[in-house]
């Protein structure tokens, strides 16, 4: 299995609703490091997995929504806690939805899988995977 | 499959016996920078994986008993070669164990799996994954 | 010159007044992992700079003001755009005085200067360096 | 599973063919930060999986060939894009060998896949992981 | 004293002439990780050092002409070996003349030194500092 | 001023006396990375501040006689706490003599100064920076 990770991050404001989260209940925010990860079974005849241009300028579209922005306010998220966790969830979505859609280019049909991993810190991180 | 990972670090004096280790069988030390990364298939209705809070704490009480010790008089480790891959096997089964005595509270019976990663420098690192 | 360096982080919102600052003039946050570096000439009989242990409390403690909350609300910072470079010098300001106060130990003479460096994301940083 | 990590790095030439890589179809280089991750089922009666040593030693052999060298010109790679998910492949193909021919010691037989990792800048990389 | 970091990268090839750097004489390559550190005692009204935005812009600007390009045939270049110490000087006078040409916005006056580091693997870097 | 620096890591145990330790003062011990930071003013006819594979030869030279040991056993560290800053000022000593006795090749003669850093974990470093 092939995979091909490129890097961006998001500068956001959130709160979360919930006892369990502590002082992290108040608005705060967080640099998220956003690793996409493309895994397939086979190269191209050029020996690309995806184009790495295109993996970079979709990833960037996908999380241009979020970027510079309080989560709290944003109608995609309403009613939802913004945990690390979901926002890779959230993002796993749009990317495949890229793939999908043609947007990576010729190669997207190849990705069998995805996994976003977001670090929010040098010592927490998580990360979602799954199918296109 | 979500995953959450946490990080905590151990400084540690130990030997190897065994003329494969050269100069390792001589008393030497290492600092882990260790990575406890839980895995689930779902989120619970706040979103979270485990609690980030307590998935720290107890990675913490896991590591406690090794922390500024020779690992050469631990009995726990008697007739063990202290490596890191043993190491992370050994603390792998710590955090296995609090999970499934609800220290890391409701959310433990998500836990599918726990990868352990145990960086001993810049350049060599080893780990062990399992189910609980 | 000695220095010893400790590491810890605040995850907080915040937004900036002024055109130049674009997308930033909305609410975001950050991740800001915190570098705090102390310098000094010697070292003292047992061949410390610092007490590495009251060096990480005192960082913690300058940081919890500021940790989880939304820094346009903080009265401390009424009025100031708190750029990345602003909070190093805030920061600096909080550590200095705990060195001055003693709360360094009796190692906190020693200190020469003190440097803190704020990691905003794996590509962009700030840092303020002055005497006590 | 337990695995094995070491690291070693590579500075090469090379040029693509192929409007697809717009830029990179000129003539430039990288340097590849490679991780070599070695996994067995189990350990052995010291607590090895591979030899460390042994591991960093045939990851430099393997490496050797291609360090401080235009790719374009190497016979090994007449015809091919040397992409980064390409090479990782080759340099998989070379380790697993070493592990087969017991060059890895008489722990090579537990290894059941080994994984390259080759990272390109502090914002991409690529991996193969495979079976013996 | 303050100072304001942003990273870009370059993935290049060169060679060098003189026996001193043995298989570095042949034509390889290389990914520099750079860091472009600007330096000033003073911040603006908005409290900010330069604007970051302007510093990653002129940043891309003075390494765009190298970027996946062979050095050994950039006339720029002609006669000298571009080791990584070079280059950080040749990129910090890049850097100095658009902070003086008023490139950087108005804060580039208040820049008082600038350094430019470039990493060439997780294990060797250099650096160039000097004023404006 | 040019600066080069190169990198290797030491694995050694050890224990400190004064009660100012805390659980330090039991036999434990540590990775350091060792960052060695050479600064020149000017770079040679080759654009060589020093010959790099003679300064991570040296550096190696310098770090041998502690790599894998117990440094409580060590004569040349008798009566001394073998602090992390206390280590970077051994460590210069080294090589601030490798360069004066020529060993570091012609280039030596132009080193202004030397900074070794080493990092204990991914939390805390140390440094000790000084002229030949």
């Amino acid at each position: 299995m092939f995979s091909l990770t490129v890097v961006d991050h998001i500068m956001v404001a959130h709160s979360f609703r919930g006892e369990e989260f502590g002082p992290a209940q108040r608005l705060h925010g967080a640099t998220f490091v956003v690793e996409a990860e493309f895994r397939a079974e086979r190269l191209d005849h050029l020996n690309l997995l995806v184009d790495i241009g295109l993996a970079k300028d979709e990833l960037r579209k996908c999380l241009a929504p979020m970027d510079y922005r309080n989560l709290d306010e944003e109608a995609v998220f309403a009613g939802q806690n913004t945990t690390t966790e979901y926002l890779c969830q959230h993002i796993h979505g749009a990317l495949a939805a890229a793939c999908k859609d043609g947007r990576l280019g010729p190669h997207g049909p190849n990705v069998a899988a995805i996994k976003v991993l977001l670090r929010e810190s040098h010592i927490a991180w998580a990360a979602f995977e799954g199918p296109l």
